[in-house]
């Protein structure tokens, strides 16, 4: 039998798990410096947690896991006759796999509301799973990296959310640009056009600005039938930017403008724009599509990467309300930690791997020198130095080509002469030197390499 | 709606996490110290790779996903009228959830044969699935971490493996009994008592020694219609043990027995069994069940625990067989976390931690001061320093009530004084002491807590 992965997964090997890792490590300590607690939640779902949450197209990507055992005996058996596979799926499956983050974090927080602090930061990173079309850089098991605020309406938090968006890409060697929104400041916008009354196809079609222009932004609405005089209004605002004073002044002309320009000063005043290595702006473009966003809403790319978000986030007013736990007001961030990955791996950006950490890769010579080699390995290991041995006297050229394939920055050959005196030979096998060392000298010699 | 989890499952909460992560963190660092390699593998294998690589039972236990889209579209129609579901399976679902790590790094091995190192050690600590009935202690979403050698038969990694368990065993604090076995020597006694022809039955017998004693063993053999007599003399042998030197001429009187016996007198001159902190014995009715293990079997426990096995494992001449690639003799062993953590946990050997990394809260006494107490924060955190603070001057009594439930060590209070002289006045949350404290006094004041 040839063995193969399913479409859309992945194996990691030592070394990706290392780039990987330190993607990881970073977001994580960050998160840990801005006293965001960690939670894990398990892979699968009861499927009532998890339907209807992410729109039809979502539950149609979830992944549905078979009930077990006999899992006919209660099925539907009239939809299964019809062949109706959705009407059949509740009688034959009651879990599901993740789907995202947030979900499973708003189930979580209804759970132990009388456990946690009041206001909860916790973050999260595990991998989700989805049903997509598997395509480059696109995979149906892959890492989320969450940070949320739940119950606080505080803006203290956008602006610390924005600043761990900032320390992290800076950490990490990328430069970002991070965009900002207000869905309020849309909501005014679109009041501007008329618009307003179905402000998801509006958001929606906004959310093509990025890839079209405004040209798809106008087609789009030009097919829900405006008026094509308070299309081009709506462009014209969205092209001259936020920044233009006579925009400003237009938006602030209805109470939901007002509103969203209030909550950007005060985003101002907390320093939520202010002293960034990255770029921070309001983009009156930025819309983040369907979402339950309510307030602030981030977006994160690197310029000229071709590289799409990196990152993405927002305040939703009631995250939990589905889970029968109303008035609990969230805002929170995500990284895209596989495009992060992809984007660092092209540029270059990753310190150098080794895939084994061995520092030092013993050979022994002959019979004999396999327990003296091995007695090597253990006192440098009490010592916390990783290393490693050939387990026999193989020839050398075999141990040589081991060494190779592990990468051993050093090798360290022992024979006769060398019990009898009890050194090791050490090569260097990034510059060949070869030299006598005894324990303390090797150590030495290892720690200051 | 009233949200709830699947059976089995379960979330981690922050403290979890760190005590989890403490015993995953010893664990991983010992691995790599002998230069093992960590690789991952997804959640889904394709159930090919799955089925029958875990008996009949384990065929069933598998987690199975269901296949996305109009799955019945493609069903087997004869095998749903019938009510056949294991007939039924192979047509809506492809998919299962990975059972255990030992058959996907088969698999990897198998699929990345020529890019990996002639002797390939590696590490792998991933949750598994199993449908098996929920009960105290046992769930159906657990973590394994295994540590294998694939690629060389040489005895230098079982005692190596030896030593990984009695390094981690000794960096947690639990104290165990490390028991070691030869499947060649059971097969030798099972020769003794004319058992060999159904070694299957006898090692079955065999493993329930632990539990039941000898007399679970006799009944069992007495059901395969065994002479008494020579069922009398197997457990006359297993009563004496291995140290006796009898038992041991008496399994050295066929070639199977010789093969295991030289093998322990290498294992033993390799130092397997040497200067350990923890006791390693030879125990004769250490059988390790149905498995695939062909040489060398290990197991861990903890005396007077009540626990069970804390880890297991052995030397397999085929592990890659089945995919198709022939001639590959691995060795490994593998923690059981879950069972060491309820452990630790009920012994309390954990050190102390703290569910929050914050080092301090600032507390913002009036509108003004929740800048200034941003500040102090970023100032902190420049030098790496974990904190908070709460984001509005609410009343004190609601800002200590937090401090109290993140379980900050310090808090930090600032008003219009503190903001004039710009200093903060700091209360230790243990002692209750008060003092004031500019930024590097208290950057010197954390750093000594």
């Amino acid at each position: 039998m040839k063995p193969s992965l399913p479409k859309g997964t992945r194996d990691f090997g030592p070394l990706q798990i290392r780039k990987r890792n330190y993607i990881f490590d970073i977001i994580r300590n960050t998160f840990e410096l801005y006293g965001y607690q960690p939670i894990e939640t398990p892979a699968m779902e009861n499927l009532s947690t998890l339907m209807g949450k992410y729109g039809e197209e979502g539950d149609q990507l979830l992944f549905k896991i078979l009930n077990n055992g006999d899992f006919l005996a209660k099925a539907d058996k009239q939809a299964l006759e019809e062949g109706d596979s959705a009407k059949a799926l509740g009688s034959i499956s009651r879990r599901g796999l993740r789907y995202d983050l947030t979900v499973p974090f708003a189930r979580f927080l209804s759970m132990n509301r009388n456990e946690l602090p009041s206001i909860f930061k916790r973050y999260q990173m595990q991998p989700v799973w989805r049903a997509d079309r598997p395509q480059k850089g696109r995979f149906q098991e892959f890492y989320q990296c969450d940070a949320d605020v739940a119950g606080s309406d505080s803006l203290v938090f956008e602006s610390e959310l924005i600043e761990i968006y900032d320390k992290v890409f800076t950490s990490l060697g990328i430069k970002v640009r991070i965009r900002v929104n207000h869905r309020k400041l849309l909501m005014a916008l679109a009041e501007t056009g008329g618009m307003d009354k179905n402000f998801i196809h509006f958001s929606t079609a906004l959310d093509k600005w990025d890839k079209t222009g405004s040209e798809g932004f106008i087609r789009e609405m030009d097919q829900q039938g405006y008026d094509k005089s308070k299309i081009n209004q709506v462009v014209n605002i969205l092209e001259q930017g936020f920044e233009e004073p006579a925009v400003q002044k237009l938006l602030s002309s209805s109470e939901t403008g007002v509103q969203a320009l209030r909550e950007i000063d005060t985003l101002k005043s907390l320093g939520g724009f202010e002293n960034r290595k990255n770029e921070v702006k309001i983009d009156l473009t930025l819309a983040r599509g369907l979402s339950y966003y309510t307030g602030f809403v981030f977006e994160v790319e690197a310029p000229n990467s071709g590289m799409g978000s990196l990152g993405g986030g927002g305040r939703y007013d009631d995250l939990t309300g589905i889970f029968d736990y109303k008035g609990i007001s969230g805002v929170g961030i995500s990284f895209g930690a596989e495009r992060i990955y992809e984007l660092m791996d092209e540029e270059g950006f990753f310190p150098s791997f080794r895939a084994v950490q061995s520092k030092i890769l013993f050979m022994p010579l002959d019979e004999n020198a396999v327990n003296f080699c091995q007695n090597w390995c253990r006192n440098l290991r009490k010592l916390n130095i990783p290393c490693e041995m050939y387990p026999e006297p193989a020839k050398l050229k075999k141990q040589f080509r081991y060494a190779e394939q592990i990468k051993a920055p050093l090798v360290a050959l022992a024979g006769e002469l060398e019990m009898l005196e009890n050194f090791v030979t050490v090569k260097n096998q990034e510059t060949g030197e070869q030299e006598k060392f005894d324990l303390e000298g090797l150590v030495t010699l290892i720690n200051q390499l």
